[in-house]
């Protein structure tokens, strides 16, 4: 009997179902090679869909919430006003299926460039772990006197602690099958309420893996350690917003938005983990095959590791890693080959076995 | 008549006194060859005076209020809890002197060595205007259920139109005497009631500036464009806490803190203005010689500036320039000259007209 998975798959709009029509050549591969199958439902989501429907997450949730993960291409296009689909499609889907954690490997890849200058991939090997369902993103802010000189805005970051916990447990059980290092990112000094909720939370789950070091950067100063001595860190834990902001930085680090990708872990199994590249829907170059499926196939990557499928993971992985090494640039019109192409050439190593 | 000024020297901790003492000799020759003089007075502040004394900026503010500007050094020590002095002193100074813009130059400046791959000078000439008293450096708070897994912390961003206003209309009158250009960084899909209030006051203000051509970032975009795409950038305005992280992004691309500065500017006279490096107090190195002494030099320039001393402020930057662009190292043991050594050479420069 083979392993059978019910997998969700949102192409979405822009080159989002060109690198999904990569990721899913790619599971194709994988599951002859591995001898596992997925049963695939794909749901228009996006802006094509809010501009003809008028939907947003709302419309899928019920059909979404029973599958065993969500394959996630990118959203987002100029004829829609800017945060949307951000709030009403991505962050809903993250709150209402309680994606707790936000898990992005920093990694820079052998044969890939980073424009960070003397770096080498034995530096650069972490995981920034983001709570992915509060803080500065719970959406609560008010203004008094909107529109005149006496105008004042209050935007709320909320931090509860069981919010906290479940993503600062997770981000330990992670460095203790790793090099044993956390590292909490906040600024404390200034934040004092939430900083002090987040620094508590550190020390109260730190005592549970004794075996973990703790390290504690600033928000701002990771903008330093991050490009210059990425070596420090090991698993990152954060919160929402400074999560949004370094892991665009990471995703530099490690060569680019084509390179990145990211989890959003359910952590409890009440509801399925998403998985999607962290680069956006790139309008201005969508259908000219200069995408990078690169972000899309590890994402695919990720969610086999999360459904138990271990080495399929790993061969996805080990793929997509060789040619990235090859590519002369990566992404754009000299990328020396198109999006598909990208595709069905890791596909191709899958499929024979050759990573 | 020669024109003097009053300024307030706080050398602060660490390294801070090291490389005040190098600025103050540059002025000294500053002063020779253009002319002026400043009536100085020092002030013991920071780490060691917080231990002895209890002391924080209450206890100065008086009599810094009457001067004409503040050359700041640095604070912070080990010994002391941070934010206590964080926020007793920088922040109640910016907030107290209401000094409403934190202005940091970005420049890449020729020879220097940047840690980004294929950056040049010519790509890389900004300016990062950060809002320097309000959004969610207001310290406002509060915590129920503390100490138990029921807490929650909610943390607070204040925003006001005059706020805003006033560091707005200041980087677009930047903007006009530089390349005409003024980008809005903020998370505007994300924190929508303070990020619609930001948008607001950049079109209202941006309509008494139609030369200005008007752009918008979101902040973790931020990270890839500040690196890879800094000539896209001229005048860029911010939230407190953005400016807080861009800001030290924007110091690794121009070579490191060691070259970086800022202004506290007050806006409208009613107290003084403040200069500070932009690096910290660096407890680690103190006494060794290793600190560089550009970013306070630097920060004399922007002093010097505002003073109106503009053909002096130009020479000093020159000389700091000249100085920097031949070190092997822009820090630490092999920085080729020690931190003393390195001021009076900059200082010469500037006396014998050298630059
Ligand atoms: C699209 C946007 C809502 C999102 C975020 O801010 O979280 C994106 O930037 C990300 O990091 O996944
Ligand atoms: C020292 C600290 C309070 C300060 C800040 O957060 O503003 C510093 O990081 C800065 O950028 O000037």
């Amino acid at each position: 009997m083979t392993n059978s998975y019910a997998i969700a798959v949102l192409p979405g709009d822009g080159i989002g179902p060109e690198v999904v029509g990569c990721a899913l050549e790619v599971l194709d591969a994988a599951e002859e090679r591995f001898g596992f199958s997925t049963d695939r439902s794909t749901f228009a989501a996006g802006a094509n869909h809010y501009l003809e429907t008028g939907e947003l997450f709302d419309a899928v949730e019920a059909q979404l919430r029973d599958k065993q993960a969500i394959l996630f291409g990118s959203m987002g296009d100029p004829r829609v006003t800017p945060g949307i689909l951000e709030r009403g499609f991505i962050l809903e889907m993250r709150q209402r299926f309680q994606q707790a954690a936000n898990v992005r490997p920093v990694r820079l890849y052998p044969g890939v460039p980073t424009p960070i200058a003397e770096l080498t991939p034995e530096r650069c090997e972490m995981v920034i772990v983001r709570e992915n369902t509060e803080g500065a993103y719970v959406g609560r802010g008010s203004t008094v006197h909107a529109g005149t000189p006496n105008a004042v805005a209050m935007q709320e970051s909320l931090n509860t602690h069981a919010g906290i916990e479940r993503v600062v447990d997770f981000a330990f059980r992670l460095a203790l099958g790793r090099r044993k290092k956390l590292t909490l990112c906040h600024k404390t000094n200034i934040l004092v309420a939430a900083g002090q909720l987040w620094q508590q939370v550190v020390a109260e789950v730190g005592a549970r893996y004794p075996e973990v070091e703790v390290d504690y950067v600033h928000v701002d100063a990771m903008c330093f350690h991050l490009p210059l001595t990425p070596e420090r860190f090991d698993v990152v834990v954060t919160d929402n917003l400074f999560g949004d902001i370094i892991t665009d930085l990471g995703a530099v680090i490690q060569g680019g938005l084509g390179v990145a990708t990211s989890a959003n872990l359910n952590l409890d199994g009440s509801a399925p983990s998403m998985f999607e590249a962290i680069h956006g829907s790139a309008p201005d170059i969508a259908g000219k095959g200069w995408a990078n499926p690169a972000g899309a196939i590890l994402s695919l990557a990720l969610m086999l590791g999360h459904l138990g499928e271990g080495e399929a993971a790993r061969a996805v992985e080990a793929a997509t890693v060789e040619v990235l090494g090859s590519l002369p640039s990566l992404a754009g019109a000299d990328m020396g080959a198109s999006t598909s192409e990208l595709g069905s050439r890791i596909a191709a190593i899958v499929r024979e076995g050759r990573a």
